[in-house]
């Protein structure tokens, strides 16, 4: 049925036909080569046509380093121009990015290196001595690339090459790319103690980025987006929903390398940002700022946050901040390039304890254990369908049977659907916590927690918190003798944590009982503690 | 590079991450069932609800049939909601939908029903007695579906089924659709006498129905997009840029069997319509209506247009008609489904004559002969690479290896690009007019006038024309002796047009001279024609 197209050269074929990632850049920058693409978090200002030309400088140097097809490159690396730019090398080389979380413990980027098979890694100079040590053992690595100025550093027999020598002009790259070519893979922890890779495709990353553009309302043409950037980028949120759609309709991205309250609020007014997505807790710090009533803010029109709902009282002080801005919860995971959910306005107020409908290019449901389609209102666990979920988690065929089991992909979360098609979260199946925008493993956790010689029996689960939509919260059964009294056993455990933990893992609360609650077969009952957590706080 | 699914179910897998385009459907039907989908041209409203049974209906029944995987499916059918729950059944089938403009000859529609070896029609009752005769001598054919009540009609030996009968509820379809499946072709008239099928991917329509919503400023969710649609679905204008973006996102389409512009302004006033398209000549119509200074027309936010750029006091006194809407020109080709080109609202006026920049899923650049990429200001022909390019021209292999020579779609239309990323039109490569939305091949025409005993040669081309865009003209040199004092010979040949061609293919001007302008190997000069009709009329 498919045409004939024999006399047709491929790559001609391919060119002319294909989705690819890194097109969208290439357009948006031939037609506004002047225009302002991204401010770095130095304050430098990069043009499309500069953004444009790096990016192909990035993609013509790998390969010319002998980089094959679908090869992974590991970021990592703080935000910066210089990330987007590796990224859209990658994705123009056909090659794979894989962006790494630079907060995690060595030992775990070490592993995942290994997982990625990584041959390839650019980072960030400040990061070299402390993460170095992620691949000194790694025998698969051949090329370091280095950004930021200073003499060669000291990375074994591998080739090192500074990252700012790959910028240079030259012939665009052409290269074919298919529609399910892997554009990026990031780990992310789930209810086992090693991260799992997703691996996510070209068209999944263009049809999340055109419909994110039409959910928040990018125009495109002389009006453009301004978009601040605070969150890490190395996270799908950052990357797919905030970047990648900005950058696709020819707006402008604000980088930020960390959240300060008056900071931002310059860079509102600065650059007349017209978008806004921040976590519910930075909301209210910049709400909390003692300049906010002295600013102009009439330029935003849409305030995102993302996690979990915002108290009603909230959104209310923030929209009268905001006075031309409406306000929007978007939720998702990074199996699905992320955003699966996004509010209706009209709800934000009658059904603030909601997720809202699914997104335009989605299909969400409850499913029975049995893989049949719950009624509305009924009780289940949280399904999607869409063009943009993942093509599936690497080396982890197990977890893919499991994930696309009945034809959908399992979040993991237990919710319902009301009768007007919006979701209500009530419960979490997979043992994660998602806390201040990082997935927690609860098991990790615990296996740490249990590493320690006072600690009997553990279970991390994550509790409603303002502040970092869940809070990690470990509850603890001790050995019989141990002192409860003063807190030395909780600061005791608390520095453990810190040292055998990232940072966003550590416990932020710890609850000490003398049993837990357990099934017949004697099965820890998580969903029985996080109940009443969250109703006994 | 690909990840390791071997333990997924491949049908599960499809379902849980496919592009299909009747997936749009679904998602928009699930979240607003009781929204208002379809208005039909005979005032019966359809919800999403009934729109989505219906197609799902379609689909089933057609499984039913034994029709295979990409079987096409041809569509015999003027504007109706049948029409479009005909096209979403074949998607969700995974079937091939052949819409075919039912203005055509018997001749070209029979060749067209051989040509993409159709085994299936489904067909207005009314047009029966005209068009049976297209498929009287088709042996594929096995199955006619008649839309409309009354008598079974006499289908020869081939099964006959009620549309209607399709309709019933039932099961969802759940069948293995892949990105570069096939979901409609649409034959286009090109430079030979025979339309060549236009092949369009899943991912063509999908990207290009998200890609126009953006593009157009369709919201999604409770707020919608409301769009009456008079040019013929049987277009990829139609289809396409109208109905499919608006019900993707969840709007409202309100169907005409043709225009009328009271009507139309009807229309607009009772349901509040965001959105128009029409033909520059209808606007003037429109204009031109006794009634439109009473009219409430505050509604409509965007008035699109195509085909041509329009006048600029036209343009101003649309604004003033319409007073809350921009005003849009948009241009594009079949192979392109088919929008290619948006202008900016700011060029409205300083560039009037231009075609604007490049729609944002766009790349449009002028090539030189030899394949390199011409400078700015320089005169070429256009060229497009874009996600939803066509797949290829059906049975055509040679037509596919030069549409796709050097890596780009190439447009047949002879333009320049400014500085501003502006394209401007020139001329036309291919030897077509297109007049009132219709492409009409020349060469076809001149087959039909030089078969009249007193033309000696003839040269047809577009003449500029308010009302057509181009007018199809017709250039005749005639025997010595013919008598030109009288209009006899013209009205002889009108007559005679209008016997041999379809009803938008005759000429609608003749202008005799005595011989007809050629190159030194005597081949006629077309574009120094088309160049003298510009100038001086």
């Amino acid at each position: 049925m498919k045409p004939d197209l024999s006399l047709v050269d491929p790559l001609d074929y391919n060119l002319a036909t294909r989705l690819a990632v890194g097109d969208m850049l290439t357009r948006v920058s031939w037609l506004f080569p002047d225009r302002l693409a991204i401010v770095d978090p130095d304050g430098s200002e990069i043009s499309y046509r500069a953004f444009e030309v790096a990016s192909e400088g990035v993609a013509r140097s790998l390969i010319a380093e002998g980089l094959e097809r679908q090869e992974p490159v590991a970021l990592l690396l703080p935000n910066s121009w210089r990330f987007l730019a590796s990224f859209f090398g990658c994705a123009k080389a056909g090659l794979i990015a894989c962006p790494i979380n630079i907060q995690l413990d060595v030992e775990t980027i070490a592993w995942i290196l290994e997982d990625a098979t990584v041959t390839t890694v650019i980072i960030d100079r400040a990061l070299l001595p402390t993460l170095e040590k992620a691949f000194r053992n790694n025998r698969r690595l051949k090329l370091v690339i280095v950004v930021g100025d200073g003499p060669e550093p000291d990375v074994g027999d591998r080739r090192c090459v500074a990252f700012d020598s790959l910028l240079v002009d030259g012939p665009g790259v052409s290269i074919r790319i298919e529609d399910r070519d892997i554009v990026h893979c990031l780990y992310t922890s789930g209810t086992t103690s090693r991260p799992k890779g997703v691996l996510t495709s070209h068209v999944a990353v263009m049809v999340a980025s055109l419909s994110n553009a039409i959910q928040v309302g990018h125009p495109r043409g002389e009006e453009y987006s301004v978009l601040p950037i605070v969150l890490p980028l190395f996270h799908t949120t950052a990357l797919d929903t905030l970047a990648l759609p900005v950058l696709a309709t020819g707006g402008t991205v604000v980088l930020g390398a960390s959240f300060a309250p008056d900071t931002l609020l310059d860079v509102v007014e600065r650059y007349r940002a017209t978008h806004l997505m921040l976590l519910p807790a930075m909301y209210q710090a910049l709400l909390a700022s003692e300049s906010i009533a002295r600013r102009d803010l009439s330029s935003v029109r849409l305030c995102i946050y993302a996690m979990a709902p915002m108290p009603r009282d909230l959104i209310g002080r923030l929209a009268r901040a905001f006075p031309n801005s409406k306000i929007l919860l978007g939720s998702g995971q990074t199996e699905c390039v992320p955003a699966t959910v996004f509010q209706w306005p009209s709800n934000q107020y009658d059904k603030s304890d909601s997720w809202g409908p699914p997104a335009i290019t989605v299909d969400a449901r409850i499913i029975d254990p049995d893989g049949a389609i719950a009624e509305r209102d009924a009780v289940g666990e949280i399904v999607y369908r869409s063009p943009h979920t993942m093509s599936g988690y690497w080396n982890s065929a197990e977890a893919n049977r499991v994930a696309f089991e009945h034809g959908w992909f399992h979040s993991g979360d237990v919710g319902m659907v009301d009768r007007a098609g919006v979701i209500w979260f009530v419960d979490r199946l997979k043992d994660i916590v998602k806390s201040g925008g990082e997935n927690v493993s609860s098991v990790e956790v615990e296996r740490v927690l249990l590493g320690h010689p006072e600690v009997l029996e553990c279970a991390v689960v994550g509790s409603p918190d303002p502040r970092w939509g869940e809070a990690v919260t470990a509850v603890v059964v001790v050995r019989e003798g141990t002192d409860l009294e003063d807190d030395s056993i909780e600061l005791e455990l608390l520095n453990y944590c810190k040292e055998h933990l990232p940072r966003f893992a550590v416990p932020k609360r710890f609850i000490f009982e003398t049993s837990l609650p357990k099934t017949a077969t004697g099965k820890i009952q998580k969903s029985e503690i996080r109940s009443r957590l969250r109703e006994h706080g």
